[in-house]
């Protein structure tokens, strides 16, 4: 069958037909709810009280708003059969996947409409208190499975093959690690941080540290990684979480997941210095975000140092000197990489809606230049720091 | 055309089928020239003097003295494919290929017989002036150009994909990496060395170093590496020098091929202490090797940055500081692999002529310990070389 977009006519009986969920007879509502520029998203649901629900995310070829804007449809097999990957080594940490259509480009899977975007929740102020655990278990569960050290070398470089990934990489090559230190075209600068923006583009120690974290993102195939893991590709409740969106995994540096969150929580920090503005619970809040992000390291390398011991047997890799040497270098990389996703959403095209929202432009620059700031120091001590509470000191004593 | 291994009968009129070499009417002459276990090599000649000749090499599915050792004719394509991307960014320093037979897994290419291999030129006690230059240009050129660097990252990843060479990757992870650092059932150890060995295997400091070194192997998607660039894979004349049999090629770390060769050329100094242990020429020959040695990291280096200058404009990689920080960890791992590459060769499974050739079991085995002692300080100290002069002093300096 030729590819063919989905409508909100078709794709109920669509999902009847390929997913076993729904009752033979019962009556479907179907709603087109994407708000993305690249799938549609349509939720299917039974019109009977209680009736089930899945969710269905059809790829593009183009932009839906402008259609020269090409995506290859490739992306969908990537982030397809990631889900399905995810479901069987970090179970319940992302949606089910009921149903993959290759030909249509279309993933079936489970409704988590009682959920809402990590980020969303972040910026409302909300405690999520299974956050780090949950982030931690599947950071450690999905690098250590996919590494060298948790699959068999021999697997491990097979499924490298299928996971080569080269546009999506090419977008985070170009917006992570290159634009934001020079006069792109495509760079977002506020006039009020324009000058210590422009200071990152001479600042050549800086720079140079960049170049090093861009050329492992480029060439160490280390793990299968999601590669976009913001706070944006993360569903939330008070008790659950969700890791979804993983269209740009390939297999890179652990370090860049790691980083992807650890950054993003700071950036969320640093701009309740706003939301919270007028509040009691705003040292408290960002007390909480920083136990989360501490939290996501310990337990992270609590579980990957289990992972470790339980399971590596082999002679070179089950020595605890090399066990430790490793444990330091994702160290620095997480943090490194922790820096550069901070940088890129302060003067890169893609922004956060956590200081996107700031109206003040004096407190928004406030915050954007702590973020720079903090993003340097994480980029250029990173191999300096030898705990996670030196990386939260250097959090704690800036001077907001 | 089912694949069917050739002989010495149908060779002959299989290269003049293929290949545009010979003249419709000649007189071929054929012979199976191979001493390999897994390939079939004829040369086929033209019976007029001064007639042209070739070589076919045909991969086996399986080993010759042994058809339960499955070997995958895959390799085949990695060796053709190589040759002719050498052909194209290293010419005249690789054989040249006229043909390649996808079915028959069978290359036709140049007859490189008024060469020897280097290994045995070297221990024959040969000069070769132009050596270390023609190595410092094929390793700058074939690793600067299948690197981000030389070659379009979209590019790269597609041909990454390419080479993605599993097998023989394993045979590298388990024969230089792993086996020589424990009790290995294919080990071979002279019983004049055993304590020597067996220190290794308790040296967590030094297993601790091979493993960063293992995982970079297998991890870091450098280059387009030839995989096994020992004195063995090199052809020489007192003019030319050709580099061949890449089947190991893979997306690697530069400083595997870089190390090869350079640990190979420190084997072939220490076994002069025997092969030219009578001789007045000793020292000299001696001093010729660490002049190559040198130089071949020395022209590696220059043509190397010469290429970077020269080409290199993207914001991130054109920064000088970045390629010096490149440069000084080329040169680390460069260092490790070079001391790797020489242990295995002591106590692995396959060793080499240089050594084995001594037959004195004590010169033997004070070379032998020489040589694991040199290796360590190579992996342990890398990262504290900062010049060829300091890695060339260990060598010196060394007691023999």
């Amino acid at each position: 069958m030729a590819y063919e977009t989905l409508t909100e006519k078709t794709a109920g009986e669509y999902a009847r037909a390929k997913a076993n969920i729904f009752s033979k007879n019962s009556e479907l509502e179907c709603k087109e709810i994407g708000d993305g520029n690249l799938n549609l998203v349509f939720r299917v649901k039974e019109k009977t009280p209680g009736g089930k629900s899945v969710i269905i995310k059809q790829s593009m070829p183009h932009a839906r708003i402008d259609k020269s804007i090409i995506a290859p449809l490739e992306r969908a097999d990537i982030e397809s059969e990631m889900l399905v990957l995810y479901n069987q080594i970090t179970p319940n940490l992302s949606p089910k996947i009921y149903f993959y259509d290759k030909e249509e480009y279309a993933i079936i899977m489970e409704d988590l409409s009682a959920y809402i975007v990590l980020r969303k929740g972040l910026i409302r102020g909300n405690l999520y208190p299974h956050l780090a655990e949950h982030m931690g278990e599947f950071l450690a569960r999905s690098l250590f499975f996919t590494s060298d050290l948790g699959l068999d070398p021999l697997k491990k470089k097979a499924m490298q093959k299928k996971f080569i990934n080269p546009d999506l990489c090419k977008i985070t090559e170009d917006l992570v690690f290159s634009n934001p230190y020079f006069d792109a075209s495509n760079n977002k600068i506020d006039p009020e941080i324009r000058t210590r923006a422009e200071r990152n583009w001479v600042d050549d120690e800086l720079k140079s540290a960049v170049a090093v974290l861009k050329e492992k993102f480029m060439t160490q195939g280390q793990a299968l990684i999601h590669g976009d893991l913001h706070t944006g590709s993360v569903f939330v409740t008070a008790d659950s979480t969700k890791i979804f969106d993983p269209e740009f995994a390939f297999f890179g540096p652990m370090g860049f997941d790691i980083g992807a969150i650890l950054g993003n929580v700071i950036l969320n920090y640093l701009s309740q210095e706003w939301h919270l503005k007028n509040s009691d619970n705003k040292k408290a809040y960002q007390r909480y975000l920083l136990d989360t992000f501490r939290g996501i390291w310990m337990i992270f390398s609590h579980r990957f140092r289990e992972l470790w011991n339980s399971s590596v047997t082999t002679p070179m890799e089950s020595n605890p000197v090399y066990r430790e040497n490793y444990m330091k270098r994702l160290f620095s990389d997480s943090i490194g990489y922790a820096g550069c996703k901070m940088a890129r959403r302060i003067v890169g095209l893609a922004q956060v809606e956590d200081i996107r929202s700031i109206p003040d432009a004096e407190v928004r620059a406030k915050v954007q230049i702590a973020a720079l700031d903090i993003s340097r120091e994480f980029i250029i001590q990173r191999d300096k720091y030898y705990s996670i509470e030196d990386v939260i000191g250097t959090v704690q004593n800036y001077p907001l």
